[in-house]
């Protein structure tokens, strides 16, 4: 099955737009092993999610046990909900296939994130394969987002930010329908801007919580013309709702709380309430 | 001792300014032990480099293998010569951080390369370590470059290419003196811009060999002032220079020729030649 059909079911079934991250960070985690911590909040969170999104950096600081680790935590995924992973890699032709082989044939990732600043032969090798997808970082949701992707790019009759080229520039990529964007919710007004661009794109959205992006805000900007083409990724708000023995159960909570407010946002952008 | 006085020491003992890449392909490898390949490769051509660089991106690869590989060639390379991940990674602070632990700290790299494309607060913790370095992506060597790199950004009195605005970026940075930059070998006339914005700086320059960069004219365009600040790197004409059981003996030759004709071409630089 397609990534996106995938998605589109996975948040069917469970009424989500939520993403959790697996990002596990030891010195935030309430328990040391890793892969039965990322087991257990899968298990408490499997019904209220429309996918999952673990970022390799927390898995390659783990070093020699990164691997098996994140090998394990994909396998605790149930079939039906897919897999991004965060990876945002950005390389020449033959060394971004290499990579492509690594996330998805190795590591059988659904999807992945990808940087495109190394243009379009660099981020073809992970559109090659119809049935995975590529989420391309095109605004970013940390402060230094502003340095090189709002740069004021001339051309035509004026000029734009530099994110809304590659906004388009991922369009003209996305002839197979496997693309995605990045597009962070700390910044709803450069979302809006996205979304007019690429109205019938999927944008997977993190910043929400922790990095103190508003969930109303991103509602209201980024819903597709049919209330969807969203995945509203959170981290540390779910995976570290508690420190105590009960981790997972407030994991659990804090998702479906989150979904919730998802949903509701989601009907009151759609009624224009 | 700080990055780039161990890179200029190796330099200055082996006369060179060669990196290897050792970015090992099964499909052209004359064995299939990688680290036994690369133990190999580093053994015919230490007398004569000035870095080795492997892409993570063919250790990753390997899977579950992967990192155990990386962990072994990096042993094998001499304390005395540094080593480079290009890792080309880029995210937001504390996942940045995790990275550069991984890189730093896990695998042991003496410098990493990095994209620029989420901003400063993303670079920042590649130099938080004075020691340690970082070369940002700036010109790559691919056809897909200029998808990105070029497009005119306005401001001031005018506009210039993207490339161009990362390498001022770059040096803004530098305010530790561990920033490098990427620039391709396949474009010298926007590497003789490059060297012009940043006088100061050192080169990672891919794209001699394979991929069809021509060293006389890198040499003529990216040299600093005292005839230095390039480190060449070459992968594959060196690590699949033979397919028969002398392919270590293949590979010493063949990096000992391409340390000679960059020494060749920069002498000849350097006097005008």
């Amino acid at each position: 099955m397609r990534f996106f059909e995938k998605l589109e079911r996975a948040a069917q079934r469970n009424g989500s737009l939520l993403c959790v991250g697996l990002d596990p960070d030891p010195a935030l985690m309430p328990i040391e092993d890793v892969a039965a911590f990322n087991r257990a909040i899968i298990e408490a969170t499997r019904d209220c999610v429309c996918a999952y999104k673990p970022n390799l950096a927390f898995y390659e600081a783990l070093g020699e046990q990164g691997y098996a680790t994140l090998r394990a935590t994909l396998a605790a995924v149930p079939d039906a909900i897919p897999t991004i992973g965060d990876a945002k890699r950005g390389d020449i032709g033959n060394t971004a296939k290499a990579y492509a082989h690594a996330l998805f044939d190795g590591l059988g990732f659904d999807a992945v994130t990808v940087n495109p600043y190394l243009g379009g032969d660099a981020v073809e090798p992970f559109l090659e394969r119809e049935e995975k997808a590529a989420f391309i970082l095109c605004r970013t949701s940390n402060p230094g987002a502003r340095d090189l992707q709002d740069l004021a790019v001339s051309g035509g009759d004026g000029s734009r930010p530099l994110f809304e080229v590659v906004a388009e520039m991922a369009a003209r990529w996305n002839t197979r329908g496997n693309v995605g964007l990045v597009v962070g919710a700390t910044y709803p007004e450069e979302l809006r801007r996205v979304r007019q661009l690429c109205p019938d794109m999927t944008f997977l959205v993190p910043g929400v919580g922790a990095q103190g992006g508003d969930l109303a805000a991103v509602m209201a900007n980024g819903l597709d013309a049919n209330g969807g083409g969203l995945v509203i990724n959170v981290s540390r708000q779910v995976l570290y709702a508690s420190k105590g023995a009960a981790y997972a159960q407030a994991a659990g909570d804090a998702a479906r709380r989150l979904r919730d407010d998802i949903q509701a946002e989601r009907r009151r952008s759609r009624t224009g309430g």
